[in-house]
């Protein structure tokens, strides 16, 4: 357990704004910090590197890091990572400040219907996300697909990225679609909520409209960690209405974090960004919402949460639509703050194939919580017609099962363990 | 797609007969058949080799695998498998001829209580895979592992190897449970069946005995199938009255083989060694349990079946246990027969980065299955205090998720997927 042993010295990271989309930039200079010992470990021409998020606290908490990497790597394996001799951290993550730049026009366009601005919002989140991540993965970009419903009842874009030097999979998907209620669905609905069954009239027919942005991001350094993120409204019409507006309408969605291995300081920054996007619009919506994270992300089976949690809210109608819309919008901007610098600290972190392994049996249980117990990809499964490659996007591109796998005592691996079968408060 | 271009000679079996077990064996000699194009494939030291399994009709069908493997080893890719070196295709493979040889005790003992017998039974059935295994596998051993439950209600016994050069991994697990049916296991049985409904009175507790065999076989492989068998029997005692009998017992289970590339030699010997078993019984049950396979190995959302299935049955109860005991034991001896000698046919084949990238992508499919539409594996998640372990020992130890894979026309790939996008009598 000596040789090869591996340190890191703090990482220096230089801040600056700049102008993007008219929008802030962070800007941040990453020095070479990784020293090998005895190991034989000179291939490896990666430097790990940090990217400030514009908070000096961040930065400063980011030492914390070096101890993990260096326990991690205290094994006499052989590095893993040819794609870490090319991998350029970026100089700057793109990055719309979407509480000091002006807003675009169907934010504030109270005049046209809610589900043709939300259409707007996801389509732009989905643009700002994928340039964000090309940012910081340079071997390939986005692959781009639009699909529409053979029935012209709805469309999607599916932006995909696959083995890439630092995103190994990573989907960002729209979908707008609209259709009659089945009965099932609206059982289902009604089941749901007992002011839902007041509204929906039995013998009446429903239409609905829905428009969506659904992320997966599953970068192939181990020490990155993957994220989730998804957004929609789901609205609800008298079949042949549809000009009367919707009889009820909602939001949903929320975002989380699910690393291999633990850093108190990405769950900290991930948590935090949510949170002051919650924050500016109602102070109960956070502790609501991470509470509703930790309970809906969790892979009982196991007694583990998914991750390290963040946010999920789900039938969010308690305020005017207008000012929902309005949290929605930052809830879902704050993303790219929130999870693509964690990206680009981690992914030139040095790895073995030790790590490896445990990322891609984390991986496995990623697979167990979307197949055994997500709603939306049960539910998009058990739908005819659906578009299986869409809802199955986000499963990771490898993933491994060993029996009784069980992390050394003490290990970086157990620590992520410890930490998924607990819930902390990451945003205090 | 010229360079390392590959080609097959028909593989050269000689059959003999020796004695395992008092039982008759299988002897087969294996010739190095594998000649390699421009491409450097030096360094593999494997050859091609062929396992007879007693079919003189068998063996002479076998050269359509050339085919198939030329068809893709028709690449540019390098080779892989550094196991090929190491592995010793055996001369034997041990193996109980349940027709002809003499039975044992618990067998013809109808003294004793058939939940005794059949607990018997999948502990001998248990050791015969376990011993028929090892002898393909050389590289290591099965782990043992016997665990109990804490309110002493039930054993298991898992026998594991992973990582091994011709194992990938396999679960050959008994387990032998007692207790007191819960309101809602009552409440499905009686859904499931009206028959049971009838049997099952409204205000009385039950209790409940089952012994089972829970097998799932990975090979490394791309070009050796994966297999599935399990069988167990069920009773219920009316609470209280054990020595009274039971008011109902079953029997249930199969087996089903899921290769990744597609060999009709393998497929029919599969099918109809069972069928064989299945015949000596009744002559309804091969069609009917085969049916029964292809319909329950399903992967609805996809549109395809696990494999190319098997035999496959539950709630069995339409003749005297002792005959079902009879046809259980038949059927699960078969086992050994209908699928080892496959393994051993196909563990030597060499292989490269596109056939081990589609095993991995047909053995997603597979987690697919068990996660998402498995009755056992569901059910199992879902019960309190369950050994999560053995419930997910079925799953591979590696599997891959590839956004919008599409196999080529006219591939070996595309071979098998409509192969298991249709149904065939693989057995006639």
């Amino acid at each position: 357990m000596v040789a090869g042993m591996q340190r890191l010295r703090p990482v220096a990271v230089r801040l600056a704004q700049r102008s993007c989309w008219g929008a802030r930039r962070y800007s941040v200079k990453a020095q070479p910090s990784w020293t090998a010992g005895a190991g034989a470990v000179t291939a490896i021409a990666a430097a790990c590197a940090g990217i400030g998020a514009g908070f000096g606290l961040w930065i400063a908490q980011s030492t914390e890091r070096g101890t993990a990497v260096a326990a991690a790597g205290a094994s006499t394996e052989p590095p893993l990572g040819s794609e870490l001799a090319r991998i350029v951290v970026p100089e700057t993550i793109p990055h719309v400040d979407y509480e000091s730049e002006p807003k675009p026009a169907y934010y504030t366009d109270t005049t046209r219907p809610m589900h043709e601005r939300m259409e707007a919002l996801v389509l732009d989140l989905q643009d700002r996300l994928v340039e964000a991540l090309e940012t910081v993965e340079r071997s390939k970009r986005f692959v781009r697909d639009r699909w529409e419903r053979e029935d012209g009842k709805g469309y999607g874009i599916s932006c995909v990225l696959q083995d890439g030097d630092v995103l190994e999979k990573a989907g960002v998907n729209v979908s707008v679609i609209e259709g009659t209620l089945t009965p099932g669905q609206l059982r289902s609905m009604r089941e749901r909520n007992a002011q839902t069954a007041q509204r929906l009239g039995a013998d009446q027919e429903y239409e609905f409209r829905v428009a969506g942005v659904s992320v997966v991001v599953h970068p192939r350094n181990p020490y990155a960690p993957t994220a989730h993120k998804n957004y929609r409204r789901f609205e609800v019409y008298r079949k042949g209405h549809v000009d009367a507006g919707p009889v009820m309408a909602w939001f949903g969605g929320g975002a989380d974090l699910t690393p291999a291995y633990l850093f108190a300081d990405d769950a900290r920054h991930f948590h935090q960004t949510l949170r002051r996007a919650c924050d500016a619009h109602d102070a109960r919506y956070y502790p609501r919402f991470k509470a509703w994270c930790d309970r809906y992300f969790s892979n009982e089976h196991r007694g583990e949460t998914r991750g390290v949690g963040g946010i999920f809210f789900d039938d969010l109608e308690d305020k005017a639509p207008e000012d929902l819309f309005r949290f929605v919008y930052d809830a879902g901007a704050s993303f790219v703050r929130a999870y693509v610098p964690l990206v680009a600290r981690r992914m030139a972190t040095p790895y073995t194939q030790r790590e490896r392994n445990w990322q891609l049996i984390r991986r496995g249980r990623y697979v167990e919580f979307n197949l055994v117990h997500d709603r939306g990809t049960k539910f998009g499964l058990m739908t005819p017609g659906a578009r299986i490659e869409s809802i199955l996007m986000s499963l990771p591109l490898a993933a491994r099962w060993e029996y009784m796998n069980r992390p050394e005592p003490g290990s970086p691996e157990e620590e992520l363990q410890r930490a998924v079968r607990t819930t902390a408060d990451w945003a205090a």
